[in-house]
C-alpha cells in the first residue's frame, strides 16, 4: 500500500523547509518527493516528538493508554525507565511494560533500571545487582542503563555500581544519570563514570556545567518538578545536548501538554524553532541510537503534521504510515495505533494484611521527630519539638506499610498537608511503593490503608465518614483506565483530599515522596523513620 | 612550586568572565580563585587552544618545531594524524613523531592512521592491516582511528575496513571521518559504521547534515583547502558539533596564525566568542577525551592569555605552570617548552636510484591522455587530445618516481602548471610520498628528480641552469629547519617555481596531489596513469 502527505516538508538539519511529497510504501518512508508548490495552509511535516525521559507508571495509565494521550500531543515515542513497576515486581514487571506497549506502534525505547531497590533503608519487591544487570542490558529490547541514581556509589567507585555502569558500556548502551544539585570535582567524576544525560538539572548554571563535560541535558517539566523556565536558554546555547521530557506526570497534565507545549513555549521565549525541534525530535533518536524517526528514506513512516511552526499545533500523528490521530478526523484511530489487543493480565505483588488502629499507635517520650512537607518539594524540613506540642492540629500522623508482607505498618508526625480531617494514602509511594498515608484520626488512616489493601493498589480518600478509592490494580501503580476517564477520577479524588483542608497544589504527589529515604532531610519508609542527611534511623520519640 | 596569574578569568561553560587567580603548583592547577578586582587592562584566560585535525607532517617541521610555531598562537595542543610519515616508514614513523613531541609540554593527541596504503594504485612505503590496526589501537599512546578516507569500503562493508573500525570501538577509541561530498542514505550508512567526525566538508548544507547524524564537523582552514567561511554559521548552529582545525598547512601559514586566527574571524563574522571557543578549546577535549585541558582543579596547567575577547590576540602560553610563549618578553621560551632535547635521528625511507633522460622518455602512439591541474584544488580534469597537439606550450611532461626502489618512473602529460622553462619536483606526494616532477624539459625534470634523490627528499626547482632544494631528511617530508628559517626557504623556492612562469597560488602544493589516485579524475601515480572514475590504469598514449 502507498500512502502521500503532501505540504511543507521540514527538514531539520537544513533550518528549512520546502513543498513535498512523503511517499509511504509499506510502512516505511520510500522516498520525499518536492513539488513545486502546495495548497494555501497546506500543513507542515517534521518528525514525530520524543519524549526523552518518562516513567509510564507515573501516569499511572498503562503504556498502551499511555500512548493514546500522547498521539494526541505529536509525541510518537519515548524513553522510558520502568523503575517504578521494577521495583515492585522485578523483571516480571518489565517484561509486562515490553509486552504491553508492544501493543502498539508507539515507539518505546526501554531502559533497565539501575538502582532496584533504590536504597537499602526501605524494603522494595525486587532486586537487581550487577550479575543479573550483565545479563538484562544485553536483551534486544533494552537500550540503555536507566538513571543512575546512587550518585554517593558513583563517586566512590562502588564496585556494584560500576559493575552494573560497565555492563552497559560493554553492551555499546547508554547510561542515564540523576544527579540534582552535583558540581564541581564530583560532577566530573561521575561524568567520568561514563554517564551520560540528567534530567534534574535545576539551574542553567547545572545545566551549562552539565553539556561543558559533554553530558547531555534533558529539560524537564513534568508534574512535581518543573524546569523549563529556568533551563530553556540551554535549549539555544547547547541545541546539539539538550532533549525535552516530561518525567512523572500525571494523566490530567498529559492531557493538557506534552512535548509539544514545550515546544510552543520554548519557541513563545524566543528560541529558534530549528533548535526547539533538535531537542524535541533529533536528539533522543541519536542518544538512544533509536535509528528511525527523523524522516529518512527507509525510516519507519513515522511523523507528524502541525498547522504551521509558530502556532504548532498538532494536526495529524502518522505512524508506520498511518493516520492514529487526526484533530480535525474524530482524534484517536484506536485501530490505527494498535497492532494487536493487550492481554488483559494485571500483575501485582500486593500481600499486606488489613490493619487495625493499635496497629498505628506510637509509644510516648518527651519529645517528638516531626516531618515537615512542602508543597510539591521532594525533600522534607525535620522540626524536633517537645511531645505536647503534638497536640498542634497542624501535625497529623504520617504511615508507612509494607505492601509485600514483610514490616508492621510504621508511624510517624508530619506537618504540612493541613488536613483538618480524614486521611490520604496511596500505593504510589516512591520508590518500593509501599502503602503511605497521612490522616488526621487513626480510624481514617486505617480505613484509607485498608481501602488500599482491598483493592490491592490505587489512592484513597477517607472524609471521616466515606471512602472513595481509585483501583490501581496493576502492580498497585496503574489503572487499566484511558486518560479522559482516569484523569475525572483523579480529579475528584485530588478535590476530595483538598476538601480535607489540604493546601497542597497536588497533595498525592507530594504524598508520594514522603517515603523517599535518597531525598533529604527526614522521611518515613517501611522500615521507620530515616534520618536522611546522616543516613541512619532514628526514632519518632526520644 | 607555586605560580599564580591573575586576570579575568574566562569561564566558558558559564558564558561569562569573573576576576579571579589561577594557583598552580607542580605543573596542575591548584584552584581558581575568586577576587574583587583585578588591574586595568589585566589579561583573559582561558583554556589553551586546540588543532583539532592536522597532519603535522604538512608542515614540513617536527612536531617539536610545530609545536614552537604552535604555541605563539595560543595552540597547546593538537590532534594529529601521522598518516604521511606512516604511509613512508609505517610504526617507525609513528613512534618517531610520538618521541619527538614527547620532547615538549605540547598536547599531541595521536591518531593511527587507517589507510596505509591509501590505495592500491600506488605503493606506499608500509601498510597496516586489520590485525596491525588491532594491536597497535591498545596502545596508551594512540587516541583514536584516523581518517577513513576509504568510505567506498566502509559503505560495502569491506571486511579489513569494517575490522579496523571494530578494533577502535573495542578499544573505547574514536574513529575519525573523511567523507567529501557525500550525501544522503550513503551518509547515513557511513556514521552507521561508528565514524564520528568530518572535516572535509565544504558548504554548510553538508556540515548541517553531519550533524544532524551525530557527527562532528571540524571546519577546516588550511593551505589548500579553506572552509571556514563557507562553514562558520556551522558553530553557532550546532555549537557542541564543531571543532576547528589546519589540516595541512604550510610553514609560512603557520605563522601568520593558527586556530587563533579563525577565532578571530568568527566573532568578525558575528559568532558568539562562547561558541567560538567552545569549538576552538572545549571540544576536541571532550570527543578525544584527552581528559585535561579546560582550567578545573587538577588538570594541566596549560592555559593562555589574551588582551580580550573581541582582539583576541595571544600576550601568553602556559604549559604545566610556565610560561612558554610571552609576545611582550622575548616571545617563545625554549627551554620552558622542552622537556628533554629530542635525538637528532632523522628516519627516512629512500631507495630510488638516480634516473637519465631516456628512463622518462614516452613511446608514439595517435592519440594522448592529458592531466589538467586546477589552481588550488586537489582533483584534476582530463583531455583527449591528438598526438600532435602536445607541442602545445601548455603542456608539460609530469613524472611520478616510486622512492622505494620498486617501480621504474612513470611519465605523463599534464596541462595547467603553466611551466615555460625549468622544472619543480617534491618527495612530498600525497599519499605515497614518491618523487612527483612537473617539468617544461626532460633534461631539468631529470636535475630536480635526481637531486632530490641526492638528497633523500626534498623540494625542488630547476631553472634550466641552476637546481635549487630544500632538503626533507626526515621520511623525505620534513626538515629540521624551525618555522622562520624554513618558511623563507619554502618562500624563495616557491618565488622560483612562480619565476618559471607557473601561475598557481601554490605551486608545491598542488603538485603533492597530482599522484594522489583517490581523488578523481585522472592522476599520475609509480604505477601508472590512473583513471580514477573508473578505479583502473589506463595508457598515456592510446
Amino acid at each position: 500500500m502507498e500512502t502521500s502527505f503532501t505540504g511543507h516538508i521540514v527538514d531539520i538539519a537544513g533550518r528549512r523547509t520546502y513543498p513535498g511529497t512523503i511517499i509511504c510504501r509499506e510502512g516505511k518512508i520510500l522516498k520525499i518527493r518536492k513539488v513545486d508548490e502546495v495548497r494555501e495552509g497546506a500543513p507542515y511535516y517534521l518528525p514525530g516528538l520524543m519524549d526523552a525521559h518518562v516513567h509510564i507508571e507515573s501516569s499511572m495509565m498503562t503504556p498502551v493508554n499511555f500512548a493514546k494521550a500522547a498521539v494526541a500531543h505529536g509525541v510518537v515515542g519515548a524513553v522510558s525507565d520502568p523503575h517504578e513497576i521494577v521495583n515492585v515486581l522485578g523483571t516480571d514487571g518489565l517484561d509486562f511494560m515490553v509486552r504491553n506497549a508492544g501493543c502498539t506502534r508507539f515507539n518505546v525505547c526501554w531502559g533497565l533500571p539501575s538502582c532496584v531497590p533504590s536504597s537499602c533503608m526501605e524494603s522494595a519487591g525486587a532486586e537487581i545487582d550487577a550479575a543479573e544487570t550483565a545479563e538484562l542490558i544485553r536483551r534486544k529490547d533494552i537500550s540503555y542503563l536507566s538513571e543512575m541514581m546512587n550518585y554517593p556509589g558513583v563517586l566512590c567507585r562502588d564496585a556494584e555500581v560500576m559493575g552494573k555502569i560497565a555492563a552497559a558500556r560493554a553492551a555499546g548502551k547508554p547510561v542515564d544519570g540523576h544527579a540534582p544539585g552535583l558540581t564541581g570535582e564530583d560532577l566530573a567524576k561521575y561524568v567520568s563514570a561514563g554517564i551520560s544525560t540528567d534530567h534534574e538539572c535545576a539551574t542553567l548554571e547545572e545545566a551549562r556545567r552539565r553539556a561543558a563535560l559533554g553530558m547531555k541535558v534533558i529539560v524537564r517539566e513534568g508534574s512535581a518538578a518543573r524546569n523549563f523556565d529556568a533551563l530553556a536558554r540551554i535549549i539555544s546555547e547547547a541545541p546539539d545536548m539538550t532533549m525535552l521530557c516530561s518525567d512523572d506526570r500525571h494523566p490530567d497534565d498529559l492531557m493538557q501538554g506534552h512535548i509539544d507545549a514545550m515546544v510552543r513555549r520554548g519557541t513563545a521565549l524566543g528560541i529558534s524553532i530549528w533548535d526547539m525541534l533538535k531537542a524535541a525530535a533529533v536528539n533522543p533518536v541519536l542518544h538512544y541510537r533509536i535509528g528511525s524517526g527523523l524522516m529518512n528514506p527507509g525510516d519507519r513512516a513515522t511523523f507528524i503534521a502541525v498547522d504551521n511552526l509558530t502556532d504548532f499545533n498538532v494536526l495529524q500523528t502518522i505512524m508506520d504510515g498511518l493516520v492514529v490521530y487526526s484533530a480535525a478526523d474524530g482524534g484517536l484511530d484506536r485501530q490505527a495505533l494498535m497492532l494487536a489487543e493487550p492481554s488483559s493480565e494485571m500483575p501485582n505483588r500486593f500481600e499486606a494484611r488489613r490493619i487495625s488502629e493499635p496497629d498505628i499507635a506510637i509509644g510516648y517520650g518527651p519529645n517528638a521527630r516531626v516531618i515537615t512537607a512542602y508543597d510539591g518539594e521532594l525533600f522534607t524540613g525535620r522540626e524536633e519539638i517537645p511531645a505536647e506540642g503534638l497536640s498542634d492540629p497542624q501535625i497529623q500522623k504520617i504511615v508507612v506499610y509494607n505492601r509485600y508482607g514483610h514490616n508492621s505498618p510504621k508511624t510517624g508526625y508530619i506537618k504540612g498537608f493541613g488536613l483538618v480531617k480524614g486521611a490520604i494514602g496511596s500505593s504510589v509511594a516512591h520508590d518500593s511503593h509501599n502503602i503511605v498515608a497521612v490522616g488526621s484520626s487513626d480510624a481514617d488512616l486505617v480505613r484509607v490503608i485498608n481501602a488500599i489493601i482491598d483493592a490491592k493498589g490505587g489512592i484513597a480518600v477517607s472524609d471521616g465518614r466515606d471512602t472513595d478509592i481509585l483501583p490501581l490494580p496493576i502492580a498497585g501503580l496503574m489503572s487499566g483506565l484511558e486518560a479522559d476517564e482516569l484523569s475525572a477520577r483523579y480529579k475528584e479524588l485530588d478535590l476530595k483530599a483538598k476538601r480535607l483542608g489540604c493546601r497542597f497544589h497536588a497533595p498525592f504527589i507530594t504524598l508520594s515522596f514522603m517515603a523517599l529515604p535518597v531525598i533529604p532531610s527526614l522521611k518515613l519508609t517501611d522500615m521507620g523513620l530515616v534520618d536522611v542527611d546522616n543516613f541512619c534511623f532514628t526514632e519518632v520519640l526520644y
